[in-house]
């Protein structure tokens, strides 16, 4: 068995494993006394962030960014929803709900400790404002924002985990990815980039446990931010 | 007189501005002992500077980051000073040197304390990978790391400029760029944005004193970083 060398640099999805998307919007939505569930609001307007990504990724939609294709799903599921009463300076300032999103408790001691011994940046299909006003108010201590922005495509393009190779002028497996989600770590993997899966079971609420069963092909698997810090030897 | 907002957000220039490019590198030259002048070495590497983002801001060469053409100029001017003793793994680590410049005396603190009023971002010509290893090394805080590289423009090209607003979803009156230098001040003001001049004097070194006589368009003009701090009511 060979032992890779570690990572100098670790990529973070954010939604869902840096940040409860979830929770967040649910309360927010609940505050707004619309007269919905904040919780069902929430997962309908997540579930429509990859078929929005996807027109993009198709061509169909030239580049957009993440806060464009939130309002635009946003304006769908206010209909869905019977929701009329908001004004648009109303669903301005709903929107940037995912400018707000808390970080879950382990986050910010995870990624204070990790930024120690290597270069901690995000990797998120996010815009670069998004991620900066979030990691802003939430005190998350990134040393670089790296987002879908700046590489002008959405993950799971290769282009986007390349991409942070590219910008350290590392090889792949010099960088990690941290997430909560198999599928964004498979492609990173088949890109060359070593893996860290961290669980968030409560990522669509506790009514919904999510599986996180470890993957064996992850480099590691960890129940949290401060779990890996421990594993990485920190 | 029209009283303008207080800006949102701060985007410095950096080499020059920020960190003290002829310093650093005239002890790093120095210091490796090719029987040349650090100085004067600095200088002539820094005079390809414009020369080779001409280049690609005219379409001779596509899309190239400051470290290539760093390095570009690095090969003419080692071989102008007729140094030869360098073999590829020792030039590759020089031209490194950019990474590691040295933050000027009030840098750090001005920033860290500008940093609880205003986003505070990067806004150089330098490639995303220079400015993250950079900030690491001397401490800066920067909530973003905004490049060049970022906007595929290298200033003073308007898209640098209006892309910090854009980012951020701000009209360019929101955002202010703090430079050393009036003629990215004057591009900066061409586009919008507010402006802050701070002196550097010694950006050329101590023989070459540099002119930092104020121009009465720029919005604000400082002695140092922790000068403008105190201007901006911190």
């Amino acid at each position: 068995m060979t032992t890779l060398p570690a990572p100098l640099v670790l990529a973070f999805d954010i939604f869902g494993t840096v940040v409860d998307w979830h929770g967040s919007i649910a309360r927010e939505v609940d505050a707004l006394g619309l007269g919905v569930d904040g919780g069902e609001f929430a997962l309908a307007w997540r579930a429509g962030y990859q078929p929005a990504m996807q027109r993009v990724r198709s061509g169909e939609l030239g580049w957009t960014r993440i806060d464009e294709l939130h309002r635009m799903i946003l304006d769908q599921v206010l209909l869905d929803f019977g929701v009329t009463m908001l004004d648009e300076a109303r669903k301005r300032d709903l929107n940037r709900v995912w400018h707000r999103l808390a970080a879950w408790p382990d986050s910010v001691e995870g990624v204070t400790r990790l930024k120690a011994r290597h270069i901690v940046c995000t990797l998120s299909n996010g815009n670069i404002g998004l991620l900066t006003n979030m990691a802003k108010r939430a005190g998350l201590p990134w040393d670089c924002i790296l987002s879908a922005e700046v590489f002008r495509a959405y993950k799971p393009d290769p282009a986007t985990y390349l991409g942070v190779a590219a910008t350290f002028d590392l090889a792949p497996q010099q960088v990690m990815l941290v997430a909560a989600h198999q599928d964004d770590l498979n492609a990173a993997r088949a890109c060359g980039l070593q893996t860290a899966y961290i669980e968030r079971p409560l990522e669509f609420g506790a009514a919904r446990p999510k599986d996180v069963s470890p993957d064996p092909a992850n480099t590691f698997h960890a129940s949290s931010l401060t779990d890996l810090v421990a594993q990485l030897g920190g």
